[in-house]
């Protein structure tokens, strides 16, 4: 039998305790798995009296996390402290340097600074896993990084934030509003008080970032990514992708072709066969596309402390057994810098929601908008009929180019039947 | 940069040239994600001469597996020679005796012999790797392995036969007969000439044992298994299960609990709102729940060259990173014995179709059948009205015992009014 494997937690949220409440339940089932006991021997808080739900009083106590990755006799940090910059790199910077591996859920973190941090940790001789920060239980980091190894991966995407999907979901079976819904999340501690990090898109850019870097061993290129949230998402565009076949998803992707790197966050029509138009409420999933494995899905928890500490237990379990993979499937140093393609390149298929004064003419007005812009329109409806009040038009378009699409919308926007600025979701084709 | 891992390929039908040829096209990209090349040195088959779309030339062949397996200069075995004794086995014995590691998608032979040949091959210091044998590219034996190793895993099930579930989705879209659909299946290459192992549930039965030993770290009981094939499923019971909001799955679901292990293989109404129902044609899909990651779910393709080479690529990429876990998540010589919980005791709801003379007094005779086992009926349908000529009458139960239930139905069939024998199928809780 190995010596245990010796571990500082740094941060008690809910995380933090519920990895902590993990380790003990599981003590015995864990030194059967590995060979070796997992012992947590340090942990680090602000609070050392807040009420956790665990006992504290086994283990060494620092204030400062930084310090215990410094100081502590613990052969793994495991980072659960959040935020991009501050005490979460400090710590981890502090845990390389004294050659302790690191365990975090940190996306915000290693969207910034993984690539350095990985390079750092490579050539320290330390683990860097964060299986945790995507996609909470669901095991997409091995999955891409082991279990897929021998496919070129072009394009992964999936339901990446676990507050989006629960509201967007809320919103279709209720045909509320999105600030309805918001506020009733909040109050079920569902989304947080500052709910912008999820609504707006930017945790779901994070994970899509690190999911990029891992699918095509290409350098972290967070600052690269597309975001739009699910803020514009109205009740009667999910009413009419309903009508067209379509369920509306906040969908990160990610895909490298010889045009370069696309990474997307916004919402999309999904068609309602494919498989990811039925993951509702808190789930994540993931599908990943290899070249001989053709598509997998992975599905389950996004968020919460029993699947995000049984991910954090996972990158422990592999550190127990010694099983070291480079952090981002290759080695950190030889990671890619590809080719960004910017969003005006992107290339699709449009749903367009107008509000139209039924007036002789507009039709006639819009379509010639579309053709300036060279966009072939693939079905229109239009519902009521008023020459005073707007009604809308819902317009659906063949693929074409972001850029020729915010052309003809710019010119659409400036006709004077057209009351409201248009409404534009992209149909995302899976 | 490390000496290349040196492999040796014995089996080369669909699955063995794909492995070959996709060692061959990503010869540079695992160099890059493995440190080290992945080289095939030998290869086995029985006709050297048979084109199969690769190039044997510069691979040592050898006209016998086990020869291979004991002389090549080989640090892997691949098995993909198939069945369950015989060379397979011959060849795995003897790569182990030879000290080398063995790769293989043969569940056949892991369900008889995987407990032994796992005692044998980590005594040996070598690894007995087996992703390809389950679900194809789906990377579900490291998940379990590996990624929920924090979790007490309490059920795993899913569809583990493509081409059941292509027949299932064919009769329910089109309506038509299992014989019928069968014949295309065939004639599509999507079953074999011989399909008992595919339709009978025997290659799923295979493939539950080996995710229940996973799951619960228990020895292998595949005859313990219980196993019903889809040969029964009518276009009628289909139609139903629809108005009843189910859709009809041939599942392989493992449960342990302090009543015992239980593992059965058989059709089974799913609700159309869980994910799995909607898991289609020859995809293959497995969820496994654990104590704290709450459900995970796996999809993609369960069977094929690409994607099964994938996942046998996968087993070689973890032995070429010296990635090393017990075989069944725990030492093979600590494997548990379950108790094992037979079939009678199951406990479930259940769908019966009776076919019916519409005479006086029938469906109180059956309502007394059921009550004479204390079975509680849930809902009750009849369709149509013929005192001459049999009518269906479809009811659903609550939940109730196996044994009980074959009891009430052995009553019903003697029943004169009951003009066919009862037809049964499991309603699933998921």
């Amino acid at each position: 039998m190995s010596q245990p494997l010796r571990i500082a937690v740094a941060g008690l949220g809910t995380v933090g305790a519920g990895t902590v409440q993990l380790l003990a339940k599981q003590h015995e089932l864990l030194l059967r798995r590995c060979g070796r006991a997992l012992e947590v021997v340090a942990v680090s808080a602000r609070d050392r009296n807040k009420d956790r739900g665990i006992d504290v009083a086994g283990y060494a106590w620092y204030d400062n996390a930084v310090q215990m990755a410094r100081e502590a006799e613990a052969d793994v940090v495991v980072e659960l402290i959040g935020g991009e910059d501050g005490p979460a790199l400090a710590t981890c910077q502090a845990a390389i340097a004294a050659g302790k591996h690191i365990v975090t859920a940190n996306k915000a973190l290693l969207a910034r600074h993984g690539t350095a941090l990985a390079q750092a940790a490579e050539q320290a001789g330390v683990a860097l896993n964060f299986e945790a920060a995507v996609a909470g239980g669901v095991p997409i980091v091995k999955a891409l990084r082991e279990a897929l190894a021998g496919n070129v991966v072009d394009r992964v995407y999936g339901i990446l934030n676990g507050t989006c999907n629960y509201i967007l979901t809320e919103m279709r079976e209720t045909g509320r509003s999105f600030d309805d819904v918001l506020a009733e999340a909040q109050a079920l501690g569902f989304a947080e008080a500052d709910p912008s990090t999820d609504v707006d898109g930017i945790d779901a850019a994070h994970k899509l970032s690190l999911l990029a870097s891992l699918a095509f061993g290409t350098e972290l290129a967070y600052d690269a990514v597309y975001v739009q949230g699910i803020r514009g998402v109205t009740p009667i565009d999910i009413e009419f992708a309903g009508e067209l076949g379509y369920r509306i998803k906040l969908l990160g992707s990610a895909r490298l072709t010889e045009r370069g790197l696309e990474q997307r966050v916004h919402p999309c029509m999904v068609d309602t066969d494919k498989p990811i138009a039925h993951v509702d409420g808190v789930y994540n999933a993931v599908i990943a596309q290899g070249d001989f494995v053709e598509d997998t899905l992975y599905e389950g928890r996004g968020a919460g402390g029993g699947p995000t500490a049984s991910a954090v237990v996972a990158d422990l379990v592999d550190i127990a057994r010694g099983q070291r993979v480079p952090t981002f499937s290759v080695p950190a140093t030889s990671l890619n810098r590809a080719t960004l393609l910017p969003m005006d390149r992107h290339r699709g298929a449009y749903y367009i929601r107008l509000n139209v004064l039924d007036q002789p003419g507009v039709i006639a007005d819009i379509s010639a908008a579309f053709r300036d812009e060279a966009v072939s329109i693939e079905s229109m409806l239009q519902r009521g009929r008023s020459p005073t009040e707007g009604v809308p038009v819902v317009l659906t378009t063949h693929t074409t180019e972001e850029a020729q699409m915010r052309r003809a919308l710019d010119q659409i926007a400036q006709l004077s039947a057209v009351v409201e600025p248009p409404h534009m979701i992209r149909i995302e084709e899976l």
